[in-house]
């Protein structure tokens, strides 16, 4: 075997070794507390030795917990492993006196909660990583029950955020020739437009006009952590489901756009550190320089919210619309609608994406929250771009088109981070103002 | 290309990735400003859309800096990258209201110094983890003449500590089939026994008795951080020359000892990162899996500081020597040597590794600290076990085996970490005892 | 990328070299001419520098032929690609003076129909060898009904038998981690046991206790030639169905028998190149070095033509079954059937794997002169073994065992080719014996 | 591990299976009949079952024998498996009577030496290739001594011809990552340039500017076939010395010029199985897709035999050179020489590639024999283009470019093949013309 080859072989093998260690681990009642009194070895001076083992033990008997002692659990690390009051108001009178780098670092010493050391050592064993993610993702999930919990989650996401650190992600092309294990991933993590079987799996990657590109880290090895679809195509597409249906292959020397028409965060557990941002920049250059022929980068993306935003609209009458346009809103019919209809469903959804803003001052529109703060801009609105059951819930159909410009990308962003105005084509800044005649008075969420 | 061989590739040429931009840098007087520069649009809000190119143009720079320059910019990082004291002083009110885990965040995160969350960012770029590893390097260098760094040097410590955690490491079997490329880095880093040139480093890694295991991180790509070179025995050896030299092979079946006789540390910035205890465990397990008919796992080591101290013992006269072992001392001549002397030298041998210890209680010698840390025990003692000039002049020949046992590692740690005491074999510690004889006092140092 | 990555990742994509090179032609009659004066080309001198393209252009050509074209493309090779009878004469009038080396290298040459030359430069181009191997499928398919083609065939089977020696022949463990692009061939070529979608493929590689071999050749890429799925168990099992639905996990501790449960040939235009016998002798050497625990290497065979055999024997009144057992035979209720009848039916069967013979004294079940000729010998006939509908029609339910014994398999083999005579348990002997009384005259097929 | 690397750690352990082997054989005189005798057994049907053990035996006895052994070896091979003369008598007159395929592929089996077939038996082992890839290098040292044994020279050249297919050869990149146990190989196996030590190799592999590529085949494992070795310049180069030393690494946006400035064979044993064709049309189709600014893809080609036939001509009288001239030649002292003087040189050194032919009308060259074959065209000739002891000595310091231009191949290829007339450019012939004054005669070899 071949060095680099062996460099793998051990970070893909390494989930499988916690998982056969847990086999052996027997009785259930127990192990909360050989959890607690594992971690307290771990955190002990003299148990340096075997570390490795501890760690693992002590991820092992997590596993085998049940839901509430799992609260039991983070309760105990914010009980116990936060920090010492008295060691924290004596380095504060030391930093008070000097204020200097010597004394801060003191003090932050006693400020860093015992739980982040604790994280960091059970990331020792072989596997523990994954684990942790999974533990996080496992106390996300009773935040909200547990507000108490929260100064937890900022341990674990000060941490995360250190070790998914960009420098430390790998990019890797998803194909058919990737292996098995990590495409049925794929299958259970995409999140927008749903993999129905590995025939609609095989469409999405085998064919030359389609890519897929994911962020690995080799800690986690072959578990991806947010992917991206693309397809390449002649012209900016308005319509998703001519993208998933797939039909004749474009050849690549026509081919001139590339759409990123799903992007899929994998890891529940990694909430709050940001990928997507970073794997579409890098995506956009892989793809420049593989096919220079390419044009444009474009999303085709959904526009989650935007049903729901117009019923508020209707049902708290600030807005006032056609009898087609209603009828078209309840049935979903578009067959013989008149193309005054279109337009005035045109304007509503742009002044959905370019006016309708959170008490913050952000875009209401999740989605467009995203794609504007990673310097894209608004390009194109696409009449039932998505006719899936799925696509007509949540907007009636609409899709939209985010532009990605390399060299535009930073004045975007700042444009956008200074008091979130939105940047977008000229014809959808003004469909948005011809949006007004339908208000009675200003709406705002 | 398959799916792990391209996370690999593309770990492998990061390093390249940011050395050919640097060729784009030109003049150098302004470096320092472009630097500070780079760093501050680095922690703003608004530059987050190319933060990646950001950091690429800051390590960069960095790389162009003179001696001189990079001490400055130290001090910068010391001085304008530390932390808000009105932030901390109000967060430390609010502490001392309720003492509770949501007050301990904001206090901590008042007292993170800002040069950790730069840290983070200039890791965001490729190669930039090996670029900070070097920065922490050129710090070290500067750190006794620039005591107010200090504090600099805690922040790079506790990042590394957490991104070169144990479960973020790769251990790789090195030898002949391994590219040049890191071949050529044994050469350079190889701190014990010297590798003279390419037919040396293949007497050590290509017979079928000898082995080599290696640490790498899949940031840092190729780059070894740690490495032990591994002969096969039968029986365990006395003498380094002969394992160095090589002559017939044992073959495998007759193996019944792996001896550990050089450890290196490649990286300089990683001072403080301990690696080489969990190396040499985990090498252990992955030999014992292999070649189960191994008995022994032990180390074939060097005794630096035994000279040194001897000397010093004799120039304060609180040891007395015979004339024949004085001969010896100075001439390093040992054949005809009476067989009284030989038992002389090692009752001294014996009293240094033992008895002699340091103000905090640890052993004098550096090496039986970090053998006896991690739970080996001392095991045999080696006349004229390297007789090159350098194992001569710093031990007069002396080299030691230290005993890897699995079974034994966290009681003999435990033993150790308690009060220091030296676990060794009980012909050692009866030699140790009779050294008593030629010390007109109790030498301590 | 690596050496040996590279290495690889040319292999695995020579066969889409020449798919994209095909979709320049258009136009189809022109094909076959273009193809023979390529192939013309080839075999000229002068076109010897650019060999490697005139062999994609033709095997391009011969890829747009209609099957009755590619009807009179062998003919053509048949008719024109022999060899020269003057040269033949020439040459054996020389070898009958000398009847030495030298004449007989030139006769040899002058015997060497120029169509295994062809076929060798065809071979040049990238992918050419799988092409050829397709070609070779395309004959056999003509060949029953187009005689004359068989030397051309010979010339295939010729070469192929040098080309796909063991020698160059790489052994792949097949599991969940293999490449989908592979796996999917899995589905696609097993021949056996139908395998019915992705999940039922899951089942037979993932679970620890399922293993699955295939042979590849470098210069056919992913394409394997022959592969075999494996259960590991305990004991000795005696029914097909229960390894195909997999319940529990046999631990690899527990594990005491390997069990071949499916042997398929995925390259109909290998046909005659014999891969089965190394195949299971190699994956017995490789479960053997991993898991020494295993004692049993058996099979779990399929008997196909056992149900036809026996409806002849009935037909032609040769035999004389029970009541119950013909109401077996016909309805395959095996419900409340007397034990008699279970023996009845294990005597047939017994009779019909021991007694019945062709003419050329080889046993009449295809099956049984595999792994009988491979040195394996009938070791248990299992009672409704197979319950699926082929199961039940080709051999009412009948599964049988062949046992591999690595000490035993060359005398087995030996006693085997010696005069056919089948090596088995004595219970089978035994049984086959009691059969007698069911025939009124002794049958032979 | 995954699918790929599997592949490939098996290729690439084949190798050593063998040479392990090989120690457990004791005794030496026994050698010959041992193998011997696993010959005839390999030939026997009823040895089937353990061919592949029965092939590494004979190989191992080979290994074993002394030279004078292995000459009786080839020589039993020439007497005892060649054909058996009346089974061909029969098959040459059932041919005579229908000449048809059936009758002529009868014909072709009795003719075909057993050795052929016993060659490929030998061949099922691992390791097999490689061993008779050296067991023919054998032969071939033998053969100017033992001309009985050409046939067997042929028949080895048959097998060869047909398994170094180029279809199954890989072309791979060398460089820096290449593994040492490779690199090794091109220090061994350089034939042109000699490579002085790692430090060299390291100059020829690692700068941006310098490349290697070598084929490979997958069952002979990391040894290396051909290789050659390639500077990118700017300009084309007229001295050899200025690459070898490598100065100042020419920037890849500047390089417009690719020089194949040595290509050496690896195998003595693959003699006359042509891969030097293949290997640089190839590299010029890689390097022409990675860099397409090259514009230039030239040899700086050594002219062995220049001095050798300059002398002949000298001592034949056949030619009358100017003094200076003469005193150059000997001396080999060019400081100082009029113009007159390198002018008479570069005339002589023209005619001598583009008038002195063979018999057998090929250029006496044996370089510009190989380049102009492939369809190069002689480009330019470089006065003091190499001025080692070896470049003085055979040529006077002569080098050469040859051109390769994709689109001019075939036609010079053509060309030469028609009447080896010499593609050159046009000063060249002129200077070839004037020639012609220092000849009393018209001289050809």
């Amino acid at each position: 075997m071949t060095f680099l080859q062996g460099l793998l072989s051990s970070i893909s093998t390494r989930t499988r070794l916690l998982g056969n260690a847990s086999n052996a681990v027997q009785g259930s009642d127990a192990h909360l507390h050989a959890l607690a009194s594992a971690c307290e070895t771990l955190m002990q001076r003299g148990g340096e030795a075997s570390q490795i083992m501890t760690a693992q033990r002590a991820l092992t008997h997590y596993q085998q917990l049940e839901p509430e002692e799992r609260q039991a659990f983070f309760k105990l690390l914010a009980d116990e492993y936060a920090a010492e009051p008295q060691a924290i108001h004596a380095a504060y009178q030391a930093y008070c006196e000097s204020e200097d780098n010597a004394a801060l670092e003191k003090l932050f010493n006693a400020c860093e909660p015992r739980r982040q050391d604790l994280l960091r050592r059970l990331n020792l064993c072989p596997g523990g990583t994954f684990e942790l993610v999974k533990m996080r993702a496992d106390l996300l999930k009773q935040l909200r029950h547990a507000p108490d919990l929260a100064a937890l989650n900022s341990d674990f996401s000060h941490l995360f955020n250190s070790w998914f650190n960009r420098g430390f992600l790998v990019l890797e092309s998803i194909d058919w020739n990737t292996p098995a294990a990590v495409l049925e991933k794929l299958i259970q993590y995409e999140a927008v437009h749903a993999i129905s079987d590995w025939r609609d799996l095989r469409r999405r990657l085998d064919p030359e006009d389609r890519r897929c590109y994911a962020f690995f880290h080799p800690a986690t090895g072959d578990e991806p952590l947010i992917f991206v679809e693309v397809a390449l195509c002649k012209g900016i597409p308005d319509n998703v489901q001519r993208i998933l249906e797939h039909g004749e292959e474009v050849p690549m020397d026509e081919a001139d756009t590339a759409v990123f028409y799903s992007i899929s965060n994998c890891q529940a557990g990694l909430k709050g550190v940001s990928f997507g941002n970073f794997l579409i920049k890098q995506v956009v250059q892989e793809l420049s320089r593989e096919l220079p022929q390419l044009k444009n980068f474009v999303t085709l993306s959904p526009v989650p919210g935007f049903a729901d935003w117009l019923a508020e609209q209707r049902t708290s009458q600030s807005v006032t619309l056609s009898q087609p346009l209603q009828t078209f809103l309840e049935s979903g019919e578009s067959s013989g609608l008149p193309a005054a209809v279109h337009k005035e469903f045109m304007r509503l959804a742009a002044h959905y994406l370019v006016e309708a803003k959170h008490r913050s001052g952000q875009p209401l529109n999740p989605v467009a929250r995203f794609h504007l703060g990673n310097g894209a801009s608004l390009h194109r609105l696409n009449w039932l771009g998505d006719i899936s059951s799925k696509g007509m819930q949540q907007a009636h159909g609409l899709m939209v088109n985010y532009l990605y410009q390399l060299d535009r990308i930073e004045q975007n962003h700042e444009a956008y981070t200074r008091n979130y105005s939105v940047v977008c084509a000229n014809d959808i800044r003004r469909l948005a103002g011809q949006a007004d005649q339908y208000f009675s008075t200003e709406a705002n969420a």
